[in-house]
């Protein structure tokens, strides 16, 4: 049955109907304060967190450490009380590197802190040693005609700005995404970008390129600084990448989930999640075993408020970071897609959220409001808007049609520690983990004990 | 002839020199005041510090570096105008790092962040592989009995408190220079520590230990966090140290020097300066080129205000961090010793100066004064207490009887880069550094243009 319809559909009904229905609409007001309340003090989250990055630590595509997350992940799901604890396989193409030195061989020598892209080729034995070019902003090195970088290693040193919303990763973070093969194009034989980073530290940031001919890395944010110094003594700057790698086209990865079962519609699944995937320089933690940790210590805490109406899917995608886990997901579960009821990522970090997306259907629902009247103490503003992206692991999903939700985690920090060696459990703030999976918590709970359609018009 | 002499012998002068005094005493406070502010916008301080870290980059003793910093203070005291530039060999022992690896093999497999300590023996081939014995207090470690190590690696995590003045590093830095040799003594096979940081980046920091007869290195601060947590899962945590180093008992060194020499008493010298050396992750920014940037350009303004009185002589010393310059420059100038008027060394990093502890004798010389008057607007408190530690390589020269200052840098995020791969030019704020030269500025100009003395009894 269903718990609520529209208000205009509500007048009408019968008059035993209308009476169950504020005592319902209190249940679930009063439901979502509670779980939202308990889970400010629940340790689950971080005890997810503490265990997947100390157990396990990095956990690339096609490593040992992916092998190792994969038994975690269902150890974990088990020991947590979730039922059918799913592992999807699926294959995709993973870069791992190899050995890899970056250094400036003249005028001043100097061993240059770098991480290679992935994507990057590996150069010949001994490395590739030339003059580099060095541009502060991407558009100057695109400006370049093709041949105009001709036996040069390619250095592009545009910063990144610090942003509440993560705003500037899109439009910084083309020159990691894109720049190799562009460098490559204009005859470049080397590739170095300043990190996609807003912290000082000498950690370099690495992250997923396309795949390029060429060598390509990223330097720390004071290395780049440091070219930068050279080159504006106007003598020619020589650089030797020395960077091996290897590329499996058919790697081995995993789409693991658990659920907790429906009792009134079991096929009307919530699917929610982070990824277990990380890079390799740290050990994973906020990018992202804080999602995985906030959305299953969400569920975890619906179901010990009793079993939900509808059933909670955690899912713990395998290849966010080198791609094809929202594309397996969405293959695997293409049949089940109508009865998705809405589809949700927790991936842009720790940090608390701050801004809500939800999807306009559905928004005049009791549960929505319940949803929304628990999120003041939580300090959340809903955004009028409708999401635009809910994460890339559910991309596939919603490519099915299924609806989805965006909540917007305060990314000022996030950027100092993404996909880099800093990417550790110390930098999680267990209050604003805990925050996180209040809201998640109050958002599963509300929709698993509701019937809100998130497909239907909105109700103006 | 003498400027000034104390007040109650002024009251005893002819009338033609006592007219003489107030003029010279104001031409004192209006030129500290006037170099004060000159120093607040001067670029020298910060040139220097960026072309030493650009231009030459790590530079440890015994390595290439130090040879390519030996060439740069020669050809940048010339080129400042500096005169009498001298280049005083002398030889100390060095370690030099080789190729490192610290990992937890079993049961959570990962690889550490960490660097070896000065004075950390080699491993064999293959490494030393063993349980850890961890504890979060050096004491716990020092309350163990001999043979209480023996087989495993020993593993301090005690913490560093931050502190405005860096007490702290004398607490906790024990646990670096010297629990490998007390660790040994216990049967330890390894040694470990939390880095001495207060900052919670992935870099771990090294410095100097006692030479030990075992591997000994700093982990990063999420490193040993990480331990911990897989400590504290009560299974046996086995690590493998493998690590190389090699040690030269003579290793060449240089303390260099260059002169503004005075126009009157030129034989008075004021020895002041920074150390050249450095450690070699970074680029010696904080440590210690600003110390050598800020006494450089405080000496060349004073030059500037027209000819001192007497001699400045800004020395960079040669072997800091592994020893060895305050004891060859002694031994070089012991018969220069008692006209030395002062020595001082700037070697806490480029915080602002919040506290100068100055010589009781000589505090109520007119050039104090002007020196004392010129401070407020920089926010220096003068200390009531006379110095009680001038810097490392001036103990030599106090050891001869030599006056000194201590100048208090605020050192609160002095030990997040100190020995670390972040010790680099972005971590230098301009303007703290320009405080900095402001102080020593003031505090040159009036000791070069008076005759005050330093070692004279206190005037009460």
């Amino acid at each position: 049955m269903r718990f609520f319809s529209k208000a205009p559909a509500l007048l009408l009904t019968a008059a035993t109907l209308a009476l169950a229905v504020p005592a319902a609409a209190q249940d679930l007001a009063g439901g979502a304060a509670a779980i939202r309340d308990k889970a400010l003090t629940d340790q689950t989250a971080w005890s997810v967190a503490e265990s997947l990055t100390t157990e396990v630590g990095p956990r690339m595509v096609g490593s040992q450490g992916m092998e190792r997350a994969r038994d975690w992940a269902v150890a974990k799901l088990k020991e947590l009380g979730f039922e059918n604890v799913r592992v999807e396989s699926f294959t995709t193409s993973a870069w791992s590197r190899g050995a890899e030195s970056v250094e400036v061989v003249g005028p001043w020598p100097i061993k240059l802190q770098a991480l290679g892209l992935g994507g990057s080729a590996s150069t010949p034995a001994g490395g590739v040693t030339a003059p580099i070019v060095l541009f502060t902003s991407y558009q100057a090195m695109l400006d370049q005609p093709p041949g105009a970088l001709a036996g040069k290693i390619a250095v592009v040193t545009q910063k990144m700005g610090r942003t509440q919303d993560g705003s500037s990763y899109g439009a910084v973070g083309v020159q990691r995404r894109a720049g190799a093969v562009e460098a490559a194009k204009r005859g470049a034989v080397g590739y170095l970008i300043r990190s996609i980073s807003t912290d000082d530290t000498r950690l370099p940031h690495t992250g997923g390129g396309a795949p390029a001919t060429i060598p390509a890395a990223a330097l720390s944010t004071p290395d780049a600084d440091l070219l930068e110094n050279m080159v504006r003594r106007g003598r020619p700057v020589t650089v030797r990448m020395a960077m091996t790698s290897s590329v499996n086209p058919k790697a081995q990865a995993w789409n693991i989930s658990g659920e907790i079962r429906g009792r009134e519609a079991p096929d009307e699944v919530i699917v929610v999640g982070g990824h277990l995937d990380s890079w390799d320089p740290g050990t994973g933690a906020v990018d992202d075993a804080a999602g995985i940790a906030i959305t299953t210590a969400a569920a975890k805490l619906v179901a010990q408020a009793g079993p939900p109406r509808r059933t909670i899917r955690v899912v713990m995608w395998g290849s966010e970071e080198q791609g094809g886990s929202s594309e397996a997901y969405a293959a695997a579960h293409k049949d089940e897609a109508p009865r998705i009821v809405v589809a949700g990522e927790s991936d842009s970090g720790a940090g608390r959220i701050w801004t809500i997306n939800l999807p306009r259907a559905g928004s005049d629902h009791a549960a929505m409001k319940a949803f929304r009247a628990s999120l003041p103490p939580l300090k959340v503003a809903v955004s009028p808007a409708a999401p635009a992206f809910g994460g890339a692991d559910i991309r596939g999903l919603i490519g099915l049609g299924a609806p989805f939700v965006d909540f917007g985690q305060d990314a000022s920090r996030y950027f100092d520690l993404h996909h880099s060696a800093d990417d550790t459990l110390d930098k999680i703030d267990p209050a604003e983990l805990a925050q996180n999976v209040a809201v998640w918590a109050s958002f599963l709970y509300t929709v698993a004990n509701s019937d809100v359609d998130f497909r239907s018009k909105p109700a103006s």
